[in-house]
């Protein structure tokens, strides 16, 4: 388990090379929600998400040999491993499955990283990783299972609650293999309302806590290239099983329906696991008490422009 | 002329009815300019553009007869005016050019106003709605040649040293007809270096200070649909000549590589006139000092998808 302490000291190590993303108070009405909500604009993070705090954390308080490092993802985090090993001056291999988006595999070229592309789904990706990692010794970095990465997500729920102060009760965080959300959790430790938000078809976190442990699942949604995990590990399910308020699910529709909403108000690009939060207030899946104070994070936007307007 | 006064009066009224856009600090290298910067969001004000907190300010501030409002506009004012009168249960006829961008006339359209699109450029557009007044009575509401739009659009200004503290020393705003940048520098009254940016070919800001009064341009820029006037006119004469410190001009091509810059690394869609202020720094119109600490206003986005990405 981690502290909040932990997660103070990543914050300490990952601040010089993160930014202190925006937050914006919305009036009720806004995105025809009733409800008045805070948005933190995460997707300006680095690297278009939140991945470069916990990718940061793990390569400034692990040792990394000369082989450099190596991370599956479903392509968000190995943008952020490549940015943070190219930052650093680590060599990098990143291994995506095919479903990866074109923006994606775009921007982790970009950051000069190899590139491994195979498979049809996460699980596939960090198998072939895990094989390379056997063979040359390079540093693994895994996407959630992992305390570093948990930590250096965990930055997030420090750095919002130094934004908001006292005027959240709720925060809705959208969850894949569930980095972020543990992270989130662990350092509020149960001070504020955090709701794991995830696509219908691809819940491994809601399976976990009504199984009462990690199990795996299917994964087939829209927002699969950044919310397709199959299984979240067991240190995520030990943190989010005691700090997780609530897990709603959401229709690939109403991810869509998010995406399509932010473009229109704000002219803002989210990829579908970056609106994959907000879309549970669209949807219903999570609906606020009167008064209720609620906090929505928009994690992700490494999107081509084709799949959002229309 | 207008003192901060003025500003701090117009924002006790406009507040309930504006959003506060967020800021973001951006690291030395972000966007390939060598300098740290602060942005700030005005683009996610309702309607997509600052020009609400104009608009609010005049309906608000003066008797709205039967007959409502009116108001000629590149299209950024006319969604904001249509926006406010919308807000406060008057009628509202908006006139624009025919160069107006079509997500203009939808967003016009969407909320409710009645829409003349006629003339080639932002002058034609106002002397319709001139004749227009003549006829019926209704309540003209100018987009930059007024006092409460100026004071309106000086909120701007007011919030941003709220925001940010005495954290810059220099803000860019891009300059149409004016009513922005006036507003804030009137706001700062010369405690801050405010800087005009405006296309080489619609710079009528420029152009009045040379003069040494407003003159009439040519107006011939990708962002002629949100800066195209072609005179500044004697209010905004007034305030600019005495408080701004500077007027640079970018060429079109800046204009476009800073939507593109924007839109790789934030995600966020600009409109040309929404990426003026950066396209100084990418141009190299505007060179900073060495550890001068700059501001920059993103002020609209009314664009579509499909002249962002390529």
């Amino acid at each position: 388990m981690i502290s909040p302490d932990d997660i103070r000291a990543a914050h300490a190590r990952v601040a010089p090379y993160i930014r202190r993303t925006p937050i914006l108070d919305l009036e009720a009405g806004a995105f025809g929600i009733a409800h008045p909500l805070q948005l933190k604009f995460e997707f300006m993070q680095h690297a278009g998400s939140f991945k470069p705090r916990g990718a940061f954390n793990n390569l400034l308080s692990r040792p990394v040999p000369t082989a450099g490092v190596a991370a599956a993802s479903g392509g968000n985090h190995g943008i952020a491993v490549a940015h943070a090993a190219r930052a650093l001056g680590h060599k990098a291999r990143i291994f995506v499955p095919v479903i990866s988006s074109p923006a994606k595999i775009v921007a982790i070229r970009a950051r000069g990283a190899d590139l491994d592309i195979g498979g049809e789904r996460y699980a596939d990706a960090l198998a072939a990783c895990e094989r390379y990692v056997a063979q040359t010794g390079a540093l693994s970095v895994h996407a959630f299972d992992a305390w570093e990465t948990i930590a250096g997500q965990g930055t997030l729920g420090l750095e919002w609650e130094e934004q908001a102060g006292g005027a959240l009760d709720t925060v809705l965080v959208a969850t894949g293999g569930g980095g972020l959300i543990s992270g989130i959790a662990a350092w509020f430790a149960g001070r504020m309302k955090v709701v794991s938000v995830e696509p219908e078809g691809s819940q491994c976190l809601k399976a976990a806590l009504a199984a009462g442990g990690p199990v795996d699942v299917g994964v087939e949604s829209v927002a699969a290239d950044s919310l397709g995990a199959r299984n979240c590990g067991p240190k995520v399910y030990e943190v989010a099983s005691r700090y997780v308020a609530e897990a709603v699910t959401v229709p690939d529709s109403a991810i869509v329906e998010a995406q399509k909403r932010t473009w229109a108000d704000l002219r803002v690009a989210l990829e579908p696991g970056g609106a994959t939060a907000l879309a549970a207030l669209i949807s219903g899946a999570y609906r606020p008490a009167q008064g209720e104070r609620v906090g929505v994070l928009m994690c992700g936007a490494n999107v081509g422009l084709g799949t959002i307007e229309g």
